[in-house]
């Protein structure tokens, strides 16, 4: 616990009504996605940078922790505050929209605003913002940045890094960096921004965020392909893109998913159905949408698809993307605790990667379902298994060790969206070798010299 | 100069054919774009990547300088060996295009690869790699990483961190690190690519890069719109933008190269010509590209463009492209040395950045043409000046000091390609404030603590 004088400090930075240190309140942000629970000592509610600095200031003079936090929907336990301290949340006073800038096209936001909420802002005006994690509708841009987040339209519009201009940060020491510009190029000093992304609020907290927006492409229609098994799914979509497709999106359902999807919820799909692939394609004319269709449906139909659907409303748009949406809450049939792993892997290396899997889950007794984007080599991996028997949970941690080290020894990465945090830092060391590790450290030490931003994450 | 005991140890890393130490070598690895001369103590070319680590291992131990060099075309100084010690350069071995990888769109390639060699590779299997600096036809892409290099596609491509996947590098304790993955989404550890990117070979070598391509659009057009001045062309713009075109290439001339171009090309170009705009339309369809060209086309003419014209066949295009390729050799007509200066603004603030240099200009009487790349704010300023004349040469520096506040002022920066290298080092501190400044040195401590490669860069 931290003294009563610091909290009192902080009451003076940010006013009483921004420090919340009661048990129901810090209670209620003690916790992610991940369930697991950190208590922290305060929770505060900076104004503007000003009082993020100040706080900054203050921690770092006491060697007080201090966890940012955006909405808490993250997967590694990134915004728990894991050696309690103050947890720093920007949803009641930094959560603004500050600028559209239709002339640079260019947003400028608060670390508090929700994904979704700048995506129909910029939208109602004709322009894009493409990053659409998961989390879209709850999760902060803030927390986007710093676990660098990922999506369905990765596939053609890459991920939140690609559309970060520039970023203002609050150093741990209470100074005040600007990283980049709002302009495409920009080669002077350091490529702060770039080394802020993903570093999961261990280096920095980030105060305003410059994001790059693009045209909306004018027309959009949904695909479904069915295939008899995962390798002909994934050959269709190796064959399509050599062709000169660039869908949006290209997510992959295996068959215990679309299993679970008929026995769950119903869906009607063809008994033979042993993967799925479904997606959007875009474009400003239809006949770019048409051309996108026929290379997918002719590289579809070469690699055994017994139907390809495409939308030709909204409403079908929705349907079609209806058994992707609920892959998966429909996989609980299979056990109780979903053990959840996001995976990445040089596309062409997927079905390699999946039959190893499924090994894995042959060897174990558990059933592991598998989907995710296929367009990007990244895939959902869940290790069902009943929550209540212990020795359940020990094997099934480690079955995803094995699946890790595969994983990372075909140049895939422990991690394609959740981020590191704490739930996958026990995995570090397969991942990257002693030079990189201490490389880590070394910048760590350089941006936050008394460790106390986020402490004890990603292994650090 | 170094010892004859420190020669005598690379030949036994590299072999003595690998060691240059004679005066005429040491003489042409001495220069780059910017004419300044600095000479090595010895140039070295490692045959691989262990080369680079015992290379490195060993200047660490003996404090001994390293200058990473690509082909020495840059405009900053950033390859010039200012403190001596050995230049280190691939052009001999590490030069190969190790793969190109269709089925998950990536090149792999060693930094010695000339970049108009990647693009011609890729293009020939209908792949694209767009980062296209003026410098393509032999500067390396271990340059380009380095640098950062932009080019004319930039409006809508991006530029080159954008494409970089994944880099292995050798830190100078010659400890060799991998730096991202072959993967669209990795968010394990740090961004150190992220870092590395435009790090102007001060904090790590630069040893496999491995790129991302895109399928290459099947169509492209270009198109040229005439402009009584500059505020109508950047009008146009911007209409353009809102409007929803994407060009590839927005590329901007103003009258003073118009005029030059005419006087000395004998270009045939309208009296009334206050600035000119060019660039090219892409698309994997035709309506596609007409739909580029309609956009431009409607909000060319409500900014009282005289004219638009566009290509109907490869020669039409290169016909007129021949204009803005000719702009940097046209302006010589006004005065025998340019300072050549690339600075950024957020396009918006074109139109005042413009109107100030050339006020500058006129306050210290001499030319200021600008041309360079409209749709993405780079504008390349050339204040020219009689190179004999010392009091020109200061007078010409001091307009430039002017130029590089403003810009920095309206949200710019000092460069938007070239880099900060020796030439811009003293305009650092009116750029960055003392903590971004600081942070900058930590940085640089963190990779490279005795300060071996690539010393006195960035104002570092």
């Amino acid at each position: 616990m931290i003294e009563h004088a610091h909290i009192h400090a902080f009451e003076n930075i940010v006013n009483k009504e921004n420090v919340y240190s009661d048990k129901a309140h810090l209670i209620a942000y003690s916790y992610d996605a991940t369930r697991e629970r950190y208590q922290p000592d305060a929770v505060l509610f900076p104004r503007d940078e000003k009082d993020v600095s100040n706080i900054l200031r203050y921690c770092n003079e006491h060697k007080i922790a201090i966890t940012p936090r955006g909405a808490g929907s993250g997967f590694t336990g990134g915004a728990l505050p894991k050696n309690g301290g103050i947890v720093l949340a920007f949803e009641k006073h930094m959560n603004k929209i500050l600028e559209i800038d239709t002339k640079n096209l260019v947003a400028v936001v608060q670390p508090g605003v929700i994904n979704k909420d700048l995506q129909k802002a910029v939208e109602k005006i004709g322009l894009f913002y493409p990053p659409d994690p998961a989390s879209e509708e709850y999760s902060t841009l803030g927390g986007n940045i710093n676990e660098n987040a990922g999506g369905m339209r990765a596939a053609k519009y890459g991920i939140t890094k690609d559309y970060v201009m520039a970023l203002r940060a609050v150093l741990p020491n209470g100074e005040i960096i600007r990283a980049g510009k709002k302009t495409i190029k920009d080669v002077a000093g350091y490529n702060t921004a770039g080394i802020l992304i993903a570093s999961e609020g261990t280096l920095a907290v980030t105060t305003e965020i410059t994001l790059k927006l693009i045209p909306k492409p004018k027309f959009t229609k949904a695909y479904m392909g069915i295939f008899p098994n995962v390798e002909d799914a994934m050959n269709a979509v190796f064959k399509s893109l050599a062709k000169g497709a660039n869908p949006v999106a290209m997510e992959f359902l295996d068959s215990l998913v679309v299993s679970a999807l008929k026995r769950k919820l119903g869906i009607e799909l063809p008994e033979d159905a042993g993967a799925l692939l479904i997606g959007d394609v875009d474009g400003n004319v239809q006949e770019e949408v048409d051309l996108q269709l026929a290379i997918l449906e002719q590289s579809f139909k070469e690699n055994n698809a017994s139907g390809f659907e495409v939308s030709n409303s909204e409403e079908e748009r929705v349907k079609l993307w209806y058994a992707r949406r609920n892959a998966s809450p429909s996989i609980t049939i299979y056990g109780s605790k979903k053990l959840n792993e996001d995976i990445s892997v040089p596309r062409s290396k997927l079905p390699e990667a999946l039959s190893f899997i499924y090994a894995v889950g042959k060897k174990y007794n558990f059933k592991i379902p598998c989907f995710g984007h296929a367009g990007d080599g990244n895939i959902h991996v869940n290790v069902m298994v009943d929550g209540n028997d212990q020795k359940q949970l020990e094997l099934g941690h480690q079955a995803i060790k094995e699946i890790f080290q595969l994983v990372v020894d075909m140049g895939g990465t422990l991690s394609g969206e959740h981020g590191i945090g704490l739930s996958k830092a026990p995995f570090m060391e397969i991942a990257f070798n002693t030079a990189e590790l201490e490389l880590f450290r070394s910048i760590k030490k350089a941006f936050d010299p008394n460790n106390i931003l986020n402490p004890g994450k990603m292994g650090l």
